[in-house]
């Protein structure tokens, strides 16, 4: 909770959930990767939190941008991104999306396989083309499947044919997992890089870049190491893989930039009991799974919940949603300790809720419109 | 596959994943309901897919509505129901909602505690009201949570405090569960509602209407029982437990009157292997989880997939989403078989998609526009 949003939340009065993004926290989180990482490029992951003011405030700023699709890309370029400063990072691209990009004027993509590469040969001639490799995300608390990427021997072999395909082989590309809150997960990653680098060096093919993708964390319930320790971290990991000859970096941070700049305000619609002795109480919130709180799903991010009774005694409480869908419940397995004074119609703040909230809401299920973003 | 569906696939060329719902099939669905419940009134359940050429079509087909939000209320006026053919069902209702659907002339309202009766008493003075009951879900493939409901000795106190608070203590409703297999399910909780009804007679509160839910099935990859076998099982189980005392009978089918209605047809965006020697393939389609297929979660709805090869020989597959996303994937811990001579840039059919995908949908996460529908 920052004094701005306190502010603009007490002079605004509520209807519908809404989740309201300070700017000033995003500049300060920026400013702290800057720091942070001092000789690494930063592209701000799109997908995490696409508002536009976000957005302008990044480029001005001098972010970079990493997009998943082209309208993230369209997106990058109105808030005054140039061609130059987007990557296109998704490794699942439709042929005629590469080729819109390129036509933009986007000249750096990913690819994890033969055929996406073919793609870029063919619709993105003399562009930077970086691999990324399979990570198992150990150690993140929204893990990663085995969807991106490729065995080492496989980047090697379609890095060193690149050359011969019109494109440019520029590094490599990895993700250490969403949420990742141990700062050592980096290492064995950049160890595999820089053999990599080396043996493409041995056939005459020289990478240029390592991109240490996101995974940085945002404070929910418990606190998370802070930024700092990762620059520290992964600086170290670099010098011991590859010495002296540091490659270029980049990070792609997402939640790190603007989980913590946001808060969710939403209503208590109803609180009821199954049965007269239930000891459980349900509290349902105007807001839900379907509404933004997608990283709920197996109870895996939990956010920090704030009333105007947090000072009162507390009790175990299960929080759903206002839809007519019975998986529409945020956390029953783990309940909440809430107020026992809360009442229908108060509000409660759902705080760390910058990231992935907006996007993954639901385009009307149940009639609900979806959530709405302030930036201020 | 209905034939005017692949009349209309033949005749339009693929941009981005749609879903192409066939109004005759909606049609037959409604008169199958129908022939099966002939003493029953249909309430559609809009929340399974609102698009308002099939909300229309009911409505002239003499179909009430089920309806989640006070967005939905106004769907159903749209396509031209009278408010007295609209149940505002949603148990979850702020009360300004309540307020606003009763001026628009909404009298029947869900409810399952006290709370919730208590704002109808303030704001939709009059109305119908109807207690849900807890219920299982044993046997459905979408299971339900504790979340809607309570339990009949509560159900009992706060239906027979209705008329004090007038309000018309109208019937009660309870839900088996979504892609209910099993139409002896609804024996039980008839059992449970006949005794209600008995005890509260016995007050002299007169309930008069049973709503038996949803949860009516739509053929995925597995056969389902005929719509006609629910109808004589849930008439059976009337007759059982009401006797010659019969209850007014609702049903509010969603999936089962749209979800065989609808086909999505997407298109394969990449194929690959995680290593040269891989021996599970990815398949990445231009939908997934974010864009419709919501259901696939926990691989619980398992669609049956079509493509120009299915002759040919198959081998396992992973079919996964085209977003940024690690959990975009739908079907990994059982993979699908799909033919070994796919292409990229080939059509996949995702069949008995017409429920719960449109409105799943999320709203533009990693920048892809929420899934279209079609209705011919």
């Amino acid at each position: 909770m920052t004094d701005r949003i306190r502010d603009y939340l007490s002079a605004t009065p509520h209807d519908t959930a809404t989740l309201v993004v300070d700017l000033d926290r995003v500049r300060q989180n920026y400013e702290g990767f800057a720091r942070a990482f001092p000789d690494t490029a930063i592209y701000y992951a799109i997908k995490a939190n696409p508002a536009p003011e976000v957005l302008s405030l990044l480029a001005d700023l001098g972010s970079s941008f990493d997009a998943a699709s082209v309208p993230e890309v369209e997106m990058a370029l109105a808030a005054g991104a140039s061609p130059d400063r987007i990557a296109y990072s998704n490794t699942i691209k439709r042929e005629r999306d590469i080729a819109r990009a390129w036509q933009i004027g986007v000249r750096q993509y990913a690819f994890d396989c033969e055929a996406e590469l073919e793609k870029l040969a063919r619709v993105a001639p003399g562009s930077r083309v970086v691999c990324r490799l399979l990570c198992d995300g150990e150690g993140a608390e929204w893990p990663l499947s085995r969807k991106f990427g490729c065995v080492p021997e496989m980047a090697k072999r379609l890095l060193a044919r690149a050359p011969g395909m019109g494109l440019v082989p520029f590094g490599l590309q990895f993700h250490v997992g969403s949420q990742q809150t141990n700062s050592q997960m980096w290492d064995r990653a950049l160890a595999t890089c820089a053999s990599l680098f080396r043996d493409l060096a041995d056939q005459g093919v020289y990478l240029r870049m390592v991109n240490l993708g996101g995974g940085f964390p945002t404070r929910y319930l418990r606190d998370v190491p802070e930024v700092g320790r990762y620059g520290q971290s992964i600086h170290d990991a670099l010098r011991r893989h590859f010495g002296n000859r540091l490659p270029q970096t980049v990070i792609e941070p997402g939640r790190g930039m603007v989980g913590d700049a946001g808060i969710i305000r939403s209503e208590i619609v109803l609180i009821s009991r199954k049965s007269d002795d239930d000891p459980i109480r349900w509290v349902y919130l105007d807001i839900g799974k379907f509404g933004g709180l997608a990283e709920t799903m197996d109870e895996a991010i939990r956010y920090p919940i704030r009333t105007d009774h947090d000072m009162d005694p507390m009790e175990p409480t299960i929080l759903a949603g206002p839809t007519c869908d019975s998986v529409d419940v945020m956390y029953e397995k783990a309940p909440c300790d809430l107020p026992i004074s809360l009442q229908i119609g108060e509000t409660v703040l759902i705080e760390s809720t910058g990231a992935y909230t907006t996007t993954y809401a639901a385009n009307g299920f149940n009639g609900f419109a979806p959530l709405t973003c302030v930036c201020i």
